[in-house]
């Protein structure tokens, strides 16, 4: 008996995240995308976009359609934030299953995301049964998601970073720094002065650093995880470089680097997606570059200190890829079909 | 009554603080450069090795020679670590002034030195009357010393970012977290494989994040200028780029941050090459690239903490600027004369 | 008795080629800036766009003013094409100079520029009367000109490339091929998603390969200079960095490469800003980062054959490093009076 | 009936086209790497070297051994230059299939390979029987091919540029010009001051402008193709940049371009890893990053011209896919297999 290929649907298909996920799913075996979406560009050719993805060059972006998009067994929204909050509802009422790249349905608290996207959220039942789309944590209720939430690029390298701790209740002080860098490809397609090549190459600074709408994504899900409060200072930067991101995390407590470092090690032995490295190792952005893949190094420089410093593609890991692999959760198949492994370096 | 045009001499002219040096020199109304070393390049013209310093194309380097330097007026080095410690003392000995651009000179503590180094100083009495050459904090004593000690780049940067609270006795904490990132240049001109294009462009990690030798360094001139011992944890990182440093400070104060912007603003108004800009604005490397100037912002996340950005260009405020700097005071002329007091950008 | 400090307008100073005017500007000792205008950023002060120009911090651009303008000794127009043709020559009239950095006052045969701008030219009289503006061609008629028009970024470095075999009529084939590359700061200060760090970076394609608008330009100086017609494929390349243009020009000539290289080196003995370097080696744009010169070196593969590797900063000798040589000359000042003669490097 | 997996060895696998053939073969179905050495590099484990490479972690780089060799049913020579035209001999012998990626048998010709190395050929009648391995041009006789030798990056990306012209004994000058560019990863994992961030990356210059090896390989095989003698012009360029090559070829022809668009768009239609693009679309590296295309765009500025511009990932199509390629064919599988048809871009 053969398995039935699943039908996908993309709705903002010509974005990065978008991008990624075609690239993915060119060599998924066991899907297809039958529905691919563009409110911009409805009527042009994938190929004219997108020259690289031979797979679908002859491809049409459609406009968005509510008939077409719920005959699919599950649809991506890649799509700027405050969309998906609209248009999941009836698609989950008609048996279709959701994935938002976006932050409509990240957060546990509501009120936080209220306050931080400053906004009333259209789909409050809804956004109470989504599940945050971090695998490492979450594994078991993806699967059986309705409606996933697919974590924010930052988030997904700085809560990596503290799991193992958060979750053994080993922080000492509940709060919490992280100062993260990310690529420039984190902006996304957008024709935006900052982002040209004469002013953001060779350059480098910091940007949101009274508060980056992550810095709550982050405390919250820490938080739920820890099952106390967890405070977050987050100041994120902008690298001269197109992929990655890097966080770096101070963090206290009083367990010994060594033993941190087995705990790490013991906790993710089995995540086929993350790894830990060993001491005085330091993760580069290239070994995950294209691939699903979060590496970390854990550092001290005086008792009761610990430093984390953890790598991610943020197109990949921080958002197409991960949304892929929960993909395959949902679906019930091999978690790891279709996303990159081996980064591509040099 | 005409002045004197004084005599320089460079030791280890073929780095690049050295080329940095000749850079600003070569445009220096009231100094010329008489002596130009370098053990491994002697013999070579300027002109062979750096095709675009017009000015000194015929000037060959020759061998390090101890009666040539001492009838300098004044020297740099601009040599490895623990070069300049063994040949400062018979040329202060003899009237020359020197500027050492490497650490020996850079610690009021010489035991922290010989820990951080590992190795035992050769002329510790020396060290001793050595005045740290940041103009920010001891022009003064810098105007009449024999002996100056060049800071470091990511001191450089990190003092500058906390000196205002610091010399205010305004750190609630002794605690100091200090996230840096630099361009590839910091590294100087050597053939490494991690520096090639291929493995450190679009790449970015962590190094030293057990402990680096600039930790140390920015530890004793804080607790210096605090009179109380500062704890710093110093991270640094490299940038997929040529120029530019740029440190986040993380530190605990009860001053308001508006308060602290005044402080700021109020400690570095009459420093010429000190900015601290605007609530909300973040500062840029490039706007630093090429010039003596270090810029300033201030940010917080909740009540009782400071975020300090910082960045500076790490070959000249870091390193071959501050030096132009410190040798116009040293020689009683205009602070800032031959000093880059604007950027290259774009 | 006093020189009287000469009085200077930039038009359009928004743009790169407008900051570099006043980068150079700034340390100009015989000339000041007393109108900066821009249609688009009137009331804003230079030190919110540009925090790195601290010598004009607090000078607002102005809405344009005829008047204001006709008062000045020399205005720059640092605008887009056609916007010069309409507005100098009522500043000509007024006994204002005038250096249009855009194309309108460069092509000695108007229907040459009506065809390739697609255009009718607005003050065609006058631009029968403007000068080319390359000092190393017209230095005296430029002296007494009282319009110039400033070359391209791709035109000065190819017909500098080609000027002494030209000008000594040696060219065997009067067929031209050049292959230019360009970093990115030669397509300005847009927001173009093309130009953006995740597009531009780590990328290189040609383009313009049908035909682009400064083949034309070089062609008719070429044949301005050799007196007879010369025909030239221009392609342009966008390069992933921010400033330097490089050109190689494959050209026949019946002399030898060594002659060739003896006659490049006696023409250009006494430019101040051009050099040719010796056999076997390859002018890099580094070497001309931020400096007004050109940079030429000679091969060949076989007889009859030359190839020349030509480097420039666009925006330096290829625009607002060469306007202000022009402008030294017409002011009867040291030609090379506050030029950049010093690439920043590395 | 079960295909047998096949075995593979890597002679020199620490290189850059070492770890791309790695990358590639992990995902192949059909074969195993059972034996990979380094000289340099043997007892140390890949996961040490190369940290993304996560299906090799464990594998260890030995020393090679004729006797392991020889076993495998097909060895790459990912080796520098003159390696393999002494082993290459004894594992034909022993039956053992052998694609050489570097220089030793790629010339039809083996008088100028001796020029053009200045050395003398250690195997020159297996040389006469190597098969130059561009499927393009030669898939039969690949497939039989005892001895494979890999074509040069340039070479790749220029020969498919002039394939379809030069076999259609279109081209009415048997002068060719070339300029090509290509990212700091082909000159390999070198520890090179020219290659360090600080030197290479914001720069761009020629090299090898007065000849180049790669000049004569490429006339080597257009001459071949032709039936007729070709002569190349070949000035290469290295860019601020990790992957790519980009060629622009300039020939003469009497056939229009839209003629001559229609007979590389037939030419190349059933080949499934070339791409020729429309009217007035240039192809950029990005669109072939980490895949194994080349994709050429046509124009012409003035009638009997052609100029030809193709792109190829130089790690990928330039050395270890085309040689995936290759194995593919040798053993009779399907010729993409675990060939990255897809760019990782942006």
């Amino acid at each position: 008996m053969e398995t039935q290929v699943k039908q996908i649907g993309i709705v903002g298909g010509t974005g990065y995240t978008g991008v990624e996920l075609l690239r993915m799913l060119a060599v998924h075996p066991e899907v297809e995308v039958n529905c691919l979406t563009s409110r911009s560009e409805a009527g042009k050719l994938v190929g004219a976009l997108y020259p690289w993805l031979h797979a679908y060059s002859d491809v049409m972006f459609e406009a968005p359609s509510a008939d077409a998009l719920s005959a699919c067994d599950l649809v991506f929204y890649a799509t700027p934030n405050q969309i998906a909050m609209h248009d999941a509802p009836a698609l989950v009422e008609a048996g279709c299953r959701v994935i938002d790249l976006a932050a409509d349905f990240r957060f546990s608290d509501l009120s936080v995301w209220e306050h931080t996207y400053q906004a009333t959220h259209a789909a409050p039942e809804l956004a109470k049964e989504a599940v945050y789309g971090l695998p490492e944590c979450y594994r078991e209720t993806i699967a059986n998601a309705s409606l996933v939430g697919n974590p924010g690029c930052y988030p997904t390298a700085s809560i990596l970073a503290l799991l193992p701790l958060v979750e053994a209740g080993l922080l000492s002080d509940t709060q919490v720094i992280l100062d993260g860098k990310s690529g420039a490809s984190g902006a996304g397609r957008n024709a935006r002065t900052d982002l040209i090549v004469a002013e953001a190459s060779d350059n480098f600074h910091a940007y949101g650093a009274d508060g980056h709408r992550h810095g709550p994504e982050i405390a919250d899900q820490l938080t739920h995880i820890a099952g106390q409060s967890i405070e977050v200072t987050f100041v994120p930067h902008l690298l001269p470089m197109i992929r990655g991101i890097e966080v770096t995390a101070y963090v206290s407590t009083s367990m010994p680097i060594e033993e941190v470092r087995d705990l790490y090690q013991t906790r993710y032995a089995s995540e086929p997606l993350v790894s830990v490295v060993d001491s005085g190792v330091h993760p580069e952005t290239r070994w995950v570059r294209g691939s699903n893949r979060c590496t970390i190094g854990l550092y001290s420089q005086r008792p009761g200190q610990l430093i984390v410093s953890s790598v991610i593609d943020n197109l990949v890991k921080g958002a197409a890829g991960q949304a892929i692999q929960n993909m395959n959760l949902m679906l019930g198949l091999d978690e790891t079909l279709a996303v990159p492994m081996h980064a591509l370096s040099p």
